[in-house]
Formats: C-alpha cells, sequence, structure tokens
C-alpha cells in the first residue's frame, strides 16, 4: 500500500473544539470524559461484526487531533477485537507523550492483546502501551499479561461482586475512580454502542463532560450496531434519556460534527 | 392562551434552501418529493403515540416556509389520528393559494377527517381542503365523506391487489401517479416514521427528490417511534440503504438542519 497522505486539520478546528475540550481543573477522583462517536441517520454505527466507513476523511484530522487532547482512549471488548483499532494520534508531529493511552474494558479476557495493533505501536514507539481493565476473577492467557507488560501496559483488575451488575458490567464509578487513581485526568471513549448506551444511563451520565458526534448523510438500515440507550421515566412518565446544551453544529465535507454538553435537568 | 408571537424566517433560510425546492421541470408522472422530519440522535421521532418536542422553536419557521414550496403535505394515518396536525403554513402572509394541500395516507380508513384540524383550518378559510388516499375496498363513514366533501376535499380511492402489498401498502407508483393526475407537481412528505422508511425502501428511495432533516442533539431513549428502514445488500453483502450527496447542514438554535438529495448508487 502506499504511505497515505499526511492528515491536515482545517484551521478553525481547535477553535471550534476548545469549549469542550478537558478544563484544567479536573475532579481528583473523577477524570473529564468525553463521549465521542461517529453514526449514521439511523444511529447505527456500524453493520453488526465489522467496520463499517461511515464518515468522511475530513473528520478524520479533527478525531485525531481531539486525541491528542485527552489522556486516554478508551473503547469497549467487542469493538477492540471486532475493529483492532490503532488508537493512536496520526497527525503530524504528535509526540509521544502527547499520545492518548489505549484502555479496553475487557471485563471477560475476551480480547488478545498480544497480536493487536495497539502493542505493535507501543512496541514501535508511536503509541502509549495499553491498560485492559478486566475483572479480578477473570484469568488470561499468561502470554498475554506478558505481551502487554512486555511494552510496560498493564491488566487494571477492577471489582467483584456486589460492584458488578447482573451482565458483569463494572459500574463506571468504580472504573472511573481507578482510572483517576492511575493518575489519568481527562479520557475520550470512542464506543462502541455497548459502552456509550451504558454511558448514557441515568446513573452515569453525569460523568460526561463533552459529547462530540460525527454524523454521516447515510441511513444503513435495520439490524447494525445501533446507539440506543434504554427508556427514561419521570414519575411514570417518558422523558428522554439525556438533552445537550451549549450545543455546535460545524460541516466537514458531507458530515457533521457536534459538540455539546450534558443538559442537568 | 395569549395569541402565539408570528414566526420569523432567518433572511438567509430562502437561499439556504433553494437549491432544494422543488423545480419546476417536473415529470409528468410524477410530482418532486420532499422528504422531510424532525429527529433525534438516537432516530426517534417521538414516544409511542404521542407528538413529541424535539426541535426548538428556531426550525418552525423554516418548516413552514418549506410547506408554502410545496403544492401538497402528505403524512400516514398514524401521525393524523395521533397528532391532529394542522399541517397549514403559518408564515405571516401566506395566502390560501400558497397553503399547501392535506394529503393524508389512510389505507383502511382509520381517521376521522370530520373532526381534524386540517377540517377545521379548511373551513376557515386557513388551509386547503384534505384530501385522503384510501383503498378501493374501504368504506368509510358517510359523515366523514360529507364533511370532506363539504369543504372541497376528496377520498381518492387507489388500486385493488395485486397493487397492494401483504400489509395493505399501496405502492408508492400508485401514490405518484394519482396525486400527478391530481395536478400534483410537487409534495413534502412529513412522516411518520412508517411513511418514511416505507420511501427508503430501494424500490421507492428514487421517488425521493430533496431530503430535509432536521437533528435535535437529544437522545430519546429505546421504544420510541424511530427511523429504521429496512437492511438492503448487494450481491449478498450489506449496504447502506441510502447515501446523500450534495449536502449542506445549517445550525438552527441547538438543532442542525441536513438538506441533501440521494446518491443514485
Ligand atoms: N462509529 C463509531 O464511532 C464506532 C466506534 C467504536 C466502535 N464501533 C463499532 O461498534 C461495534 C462494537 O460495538 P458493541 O456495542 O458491539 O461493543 P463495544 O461497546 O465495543 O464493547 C462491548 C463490551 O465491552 C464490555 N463493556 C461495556 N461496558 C462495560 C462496563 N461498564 N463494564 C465492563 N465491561 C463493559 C462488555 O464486554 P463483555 O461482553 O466481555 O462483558 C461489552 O460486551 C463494532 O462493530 C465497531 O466497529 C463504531
Ligand atoms: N418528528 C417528526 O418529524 C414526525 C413527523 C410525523 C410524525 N411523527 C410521529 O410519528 C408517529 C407516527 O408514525 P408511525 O410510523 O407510527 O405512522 P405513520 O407513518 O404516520 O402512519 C403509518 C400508517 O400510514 C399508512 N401507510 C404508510 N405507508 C403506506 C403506503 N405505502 N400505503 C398505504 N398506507 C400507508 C398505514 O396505515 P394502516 O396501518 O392503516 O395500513 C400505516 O400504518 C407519531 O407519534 C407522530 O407524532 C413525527
Amino acid at each position: 500500500m502506499p504511505p497515505k497522505p499526511p492528515l491536515v486539520l482545517p484551521p478553525d478546528v481547535p477553535s471550534y473544539l476548545s469549549p469542550f475540550l478537558p478544563s484544567l481543573i479536573t475532579s481528583p477522583s473523577s477524570p473529564f470524559l468525553t463521549l465521542t462517536y461517529a453514526t449514521s441517520l439511523d444511529s447505527a454505527l456500524s453493520f453488526l461484526d465489522s467496520q463499517t466507513p461511515l464518515s468522511g476523511p475530513e473528520t478524520k484530522a479533527m478525531t485525531h487531533y481531539l486525541r491528542t487532547k485527552h489522556q486516554a482512549i478508551l473503547i469497549g471488548a467487542n469493538t477492540a477485537v471486532i475493529d483492532d483499532p490503532a488508537l493512536n494520534a496520526r497527525l503530524p508531529e504528535t509526540t509521544l507523550s502527547s499520545q492518548p493511552r489505549p484502555i479496553i474494558l475487557d471485563p471477560r479476557g475476551r480480547w488478545d492483546v498480544s497480536r493487536s495493533q495497539v502493542l505493535a505501536l507501543a512496541r514501535a514507539g508511536r503509541g502509549k502501551a495499553p491498560w485492559v481493565i478486566t475483572r479480578k476473577a477473570t484469568s488470561v492467557p499468561p502470554e498475554w499479561e506478558a505481551a502487554l507488560q512486555g511494552v510496560g501496559g498493564q491488566y487494571i483488575r477492577l471489582a467483584s461482586s456486589p460492584d458488578i451488575d447482573d451482565r458483569g458490567r463494572i459500574k463506571w464509578r468504580d472504573i472511573m475512580s481507578a482510572l483517576a487513581e492511575c493518575g489519568i485526568e481527562s479520557v475520550m471513549v470512542e464506543g462502541g454502542a455497548s459502552v456509550i448506551n451504558g454511558l448514557l444511563a441515568p446513573e452515569n451520565i453525569n460523568f460526561v463532560g463533552a459529547v462530540v458526534v460525527t454524523l454521516a448523510p447515510v441511513w444503513l438500515g435495520e439490524g447494525g450496531v445501533a446507539v440506543a440507550p434504554g427508556a427514561r421515566h419521570n414519575k411514570g412518565v417518558r422523558v428522554p434519556v439525556a438533552r445537550l446544551k451549549d450545543v455546535v453544529w460545524r460541516q466537514f465535507g458531507q458530515d457533521v460534527v457536534m459538540c455539546g454538553r450534558v443538559r442537568g435537568d
């Protein structure tokens, strides 16, 4: 393959994003969390079990810029397994110290870090070593643990019941404190749908400091992986799951990017 | 209730919309169709069985301006039954001749036109008389027919099998020719989800001349009425249902409006 052309950031993007970037004053117990994903007009992130090209090249440099503004990027186990994403920032002149830390939420130890792109990139000095958040009770093959430690990464083993819900999900409160304890002050959550739906639940939504959604003018069709948070009620009446405020939309090519903050009502 | 303040159209909206408005050169057999709806970040048009405030006041004048640029507005029976919408253009100085013709797609005769807002408005000279598209075999109470004829409206009785599919849906080809025969050269389809999903199906998508979607920065949550067109395959591989081109996004308050045309691939 010929080398890809370098990503070029439109000059106004830093000022567009700046009101939504992690602020310097963060809480000691909880990193600033930016929820970000690319979606379609029918709220699908991808077809089932595949990485689906959604947004055009114009938003790509923006995403990579956003990555450099966070100390960590977090994704769910399915995204790691299906996409094997690089998770590093590929803007020219990005130094290793401004690379985000890749963090994979893999409670049952399903993701083989030893053969992953993030590991290869860490080995090559082109990305930070990954951390994998897993459950205390989960055992992983020793060669995965060795590969991870070999590049300076780690398994972060979290919570036993009652801090785990019936689907084996770790409470976001515990994920956030673990990240804070490890010195992470800002984290960009990039998906997939299950992680996003979890964060939009009433008990977690207040962890979300900013939302950055890229929307492509396409309908993917039924049966894909979709952002579809659970219904919310107030005194028996359906209410929206979450509404955003301070919203700014900006067109990138055929796509649009929306930045906003969660409204506290 | 105090009278509502008059709708004010931002001065640049006509030029923003103009590339997407019905063109003067229309096909004699098929009106220019604009597909338009307001949606949420999770592709929901409303909670089940209720009209749900989604978009803010800023897009309202735009919708009403768009209505004056079409000879007809078409909605599905559920929207008529649940919302009882006015379907007229309420911009100051809209004359009766520039009001769109309300058209309700009601194959089984479920909608009581005699008690509807559109009928009251037609009677008051504030909107055109509605037309109701129904099936040849459908019989409606004589008082509905009388009320409709009383304001100069009509039932348009369409198609017997094999032009009706197994869910009793009339083919869009037949709806479009019927409208053309009645002299309608442009129609704005305003929903609901079932009508929109039908138009996005491969056999109908080419009827769509322009798409105007308003998007509000809110997640409504699972179980609402959602735009979710059926999956599409090409040689056994999942492909997007439809992609848009020539897309222009414009922010209105906290919302965004997207105009585009269906890409022919
Ligand atoms: N368009 C985009 O922006 C975008 C971004 C990312 C991914 N994607 C696509 O999304 C798809 C994957 O999405 P997905 O919804 O299937 O999966 P996902 O969110 O990537 O991963 C889900 C898994 O992560 C773990 N997890 C999630 N929340 C957890 C919690 N609170 N505690 C512990 N573990 C938790 C669980 O693992 P266990 O099942 O092992 O318990 C869960 O099944 C892929 O097709 C990918 O291409 C798209
Ligand atoms: N946000 C927005 O922009 C927006 C706009 C409009 C409506 N809405 C909301 O959407 C909801 C209603 O949506 P919906 O999906 O339930 O219903 P809908 O699309 O309004 O109406 C569906 C009905 O229309 C008839 N129909 C549709 N396609 C047809 C065809 N090709 N031939 C013949 N008849 C056809 C069928 O009637 P039969 O069942 O009798 O066969 C069908 O069940 C309401 O809650 C409303 O508030 C939102």
